[in-house]
């Protein structure tokens, strides 16, 4: 058994599976976006070490060890967030393979070894930092979407602190930073390899993006099949299903 | 009636208009991108200045006759093509509206008045220049499709040059550049607004880009939706039969 605090819930992590995950409404849920972040991101399967900067309540590496037995670390600033994660670990009883630290990625060069990754994976706050009036008036909400303990540099920085040579960065985030995204990851040596767009239904334009970049890599980038989430009629396309219900 | 050389041909512009365009498949034929250039440029519709840098036969200004009444220059290195495309204005009775130029866009500053156009586009060579035996034997050829004569930063370069503050600049180009497109576009402070991958058919990576930037804009980045070609039975999506026989 597993304590819940305050306003928190037992969810199921995907539709039709035993796993579950700690959530709250004021303080962390999981989105579309790391969902879709676990599926696209390279993972080697038997072994490695995979790393997950802005984790969250543990989303991400918990969704990864359906694909990996690599061991899975998730760094969260926000120590309630932090707390959540770990409970959710135990929970699952995957203690042996995810560990979760509670620090700022801009300042974990004495708790994680540099290089040492194989895949580094995050979905980092979207937004710029705005005026203290236009930001959410919910901190833990604030802090998980606003640009406020770490900019997007400061996290592709980290990714590639981390990463070893070769190894893998994926990142979810908003098309609307593409530029950005791919100059700093031209900046830190991360060439972008697998770059997908995602669109809430055909005819819109799209409104995530995963990318996926390798350190000292060659350039050589791929533009992969657009990913559309809903038909028409308001349902799910039978792909975004998939991914959404683990049957990928 | 205008003199055709050497394989010379003439092939209607468009599937069911008028127009006519002087084609030769050892020296120069349009192909798809430019088509598709044409369609995505914004132009505006009454009056105004637009360029057609890597004009070759002068695909682009002839079709975008059909949305504007904008005066359109077209630039060409390879004089035998310069003269296609010359010959091409005169015999659709477009003189009045288009002027093809012979030269080299690296060299234009005492042809053309910089900072004075509202609109650039470019389908430029894609590929960067190989060694000789990796080049096509046919040097028109060669030239039209490597970076012989300019290279890509050449022509973002020029693009900056020629284009007013706040206009426009729209190419096509491959997905295995778009770092480097971007990386440029900031470089020359094109800042990319609309970005539209064509894909071959449903399933496959995209094979083809679009990108337009706006000169001294902001950064706010629209990823439009994807555009489909071919059907999975190999004949062409509507969408694309209606650019290419000139229906949008």
């Amino acid at each position: 058994m597993v304590e819940l605090y305050d306003d928190e819930r037992l969810d199921y992590l995907l539709a039709d599976e035993g796993m579950k995950i700690i959530q709250s409404p004021t303080a962390f849920s999981f989105s579309l976006d790391a969902v879709l972040l676990a599926d696209f991101a390279y993972v080697p399967v038997r072994r490695g070490k995979i790393l997950d900067l802005c984790t969250g309540n543990g989303v991400i590496p918990l969704l990864l060890t359906r694909r990996t037995n690599a061991t899975i670390t998730g760094v969260e600033i926000q120590e309630r967030i932090f707390q959540m994660a770990e409970r959710s670990v135990r929970m699952n009883e995957l203690s042996g393979q995810l560990s979760m630290i509670h620090g700022d990625l801009k300042e974990m060069q004495s708790t994680l070894e540099q290089s040492n990754f194989d895949v580094v994976t995050c979905n980092p706050p979207y937004f710029r930092t705005a005026s203290e009036k236009e930001r959410n008036h919910n901190e833990y909400l604030t802090i998980a979407r606003h640009e406020v303990y770490c900019t997007l540099e400061d996290v592709v920085k980290a990714c590639k602190l981390y990463v070893r040579p070769g190894g893998k960065v994926a990142m979810v985030h908003r098309p609307g930073r593409l530029i950005d995204i791919i100059s700093l990851f031209r900046k830190y040596k991360l060439e972008p390899k697998r770059l997908q767009f995602i669109y809430p239904k055909a005819g819109r334009d799209a409104n995530m993006l995963l990318i996926e970049g390798i350190r000292d890599g060659k350039a050589d980038l791929k533009i992969l099949p657009p990913l559309y989430i809903y038909n028409a009629d308001g349902t799910y396309t039978e792909e975004a299903e998939d991914i959404i219900y683990g049957r990928t």
